[in-house]
């Protein structure tokens, strides 16, 4: 008996992209859909669409399309956000205050329980929902909250240190928005969001 | 005569990432690096850091390693990032307010030369070292400085007609913060920035 290889990381990490596509297709109340208009709207063949999507099972029927109701339930089981995660932000600056006032993540499976900061005079503010409390108070938020997912947001010159205090909290997921490469343990899955990077994707392709 | 393919738009996507490592390395007042201690630092496996560079040209020799300054400057070469780009930023919400204040554009290729928003209770207001423009005079604006950039930070409902106006007054690049995805012609690039979508990402992974 052959055992299936897992998924590629690159494969699981377009099913939230995927999913996005079809709740928007979900909203403007169609049913239906198929890998041909998905990949319109995703400018993602459609067959790379399907390949992707059979690591995980036959969403659809040949000829009928997908049913978008079903596949969206079938992604959010796959990406375990049928449920609702407790994150938390690490730094109020700019980014962590529009990161606390962002309204998407709920309904797509996170709520945000707290922001720290370690400027004395942005504690006890308020941050969208949430009050801004102390850095030293972050470990015991997390181990309440069961927090599993993180948000870093502080200068890069700390982002470490704040990354080993969050990953001894019992943190698996940072998402690093400090411009830097952080260094943790093999278990504790990393994404970096950086401008800097996506700019400099694009200009490779830029004619002057 | 064998023609070589154009490298994969993926391995396009990784430079900047090496780019930026290697910066931080030069920082450190490195003057040598190997693909042995650069994937150490991005979790990517050596073999796969000289394949990509491979791509562009021989960068190191075998057991010497890569001279850091060196490989920085052909990088940036490559990515065409050793010149300055103009780049502006639609929406002044809690986005656009934190890119207008982010530093790490500047000598890494970007400067900010205008915000817009439609909001008359921000127009004129400051962001970062910018004042915050009417929208309508975003293709004015992009015309005379020939802004080939843009990075969209409105609400997702809007996002397309921002898009629409850009890509006429001759915005190349767009990189979108907004929730949704938007359909340009295909040789304008666009690179989303989406923190829901890097969540779902790492849920996948998370052992609960």
């Amino acid at each position: 008996m052959s055992v299936k290889p897992p998924p590629p990381d690159i494969v699981i990490g377009r099913l939230p992209i995927y999913l996005r596509a079809l709740d928007s297709l979900a909203k403007e109340n169609n049913d239906i859909t198929s890998s041909y208009e998905l990949g319109e709207r995703l400018g993602i063949s459609s067959a790379q669409i399907r390949k992707d999507l059979s690591h995980f099972g036959d969403f659809g029927k040949q000829g009928t399309g997908y049913n978008i109701r079903f596949l969206i339930d079938q992604l959010r089981d796959i990406l375990k956000v049928n449920r609702e995660w407790h994150v938390v932000i690490l730094g109020a600056g700019h980014v962590g205050l529009a990161l606390a006032n962002y309204h998407d993540f709920t309904n797509h499976g996170f709520k945000l329980v707290g922001i720290f900061d370690n400027d004395s005079e942005k504690i006890r503010h308020a941050a969208g929902n949430l009050t801004i409390k102390d850095t030293k108070l972050a470990p015991d938020v997390i181990r309440q909250h069961d927090v599993k997912i993180a948000m870093i947001a502080t200068p890069g010159a700390v982002a470490q240190d704040i990354a080993d205090m969050l990953v001894g909290a019992g943190v698996q997921s940072i998402l690093c928005y400090a411009p830097t490469t952080l260094i943790v343990p093999e278990d504790v899955h990393i994404q970096y969001i950086d401008p800097v990077t996506k700019l400099q994707h694009m200009t490779y392709y830029i004619n002057t």
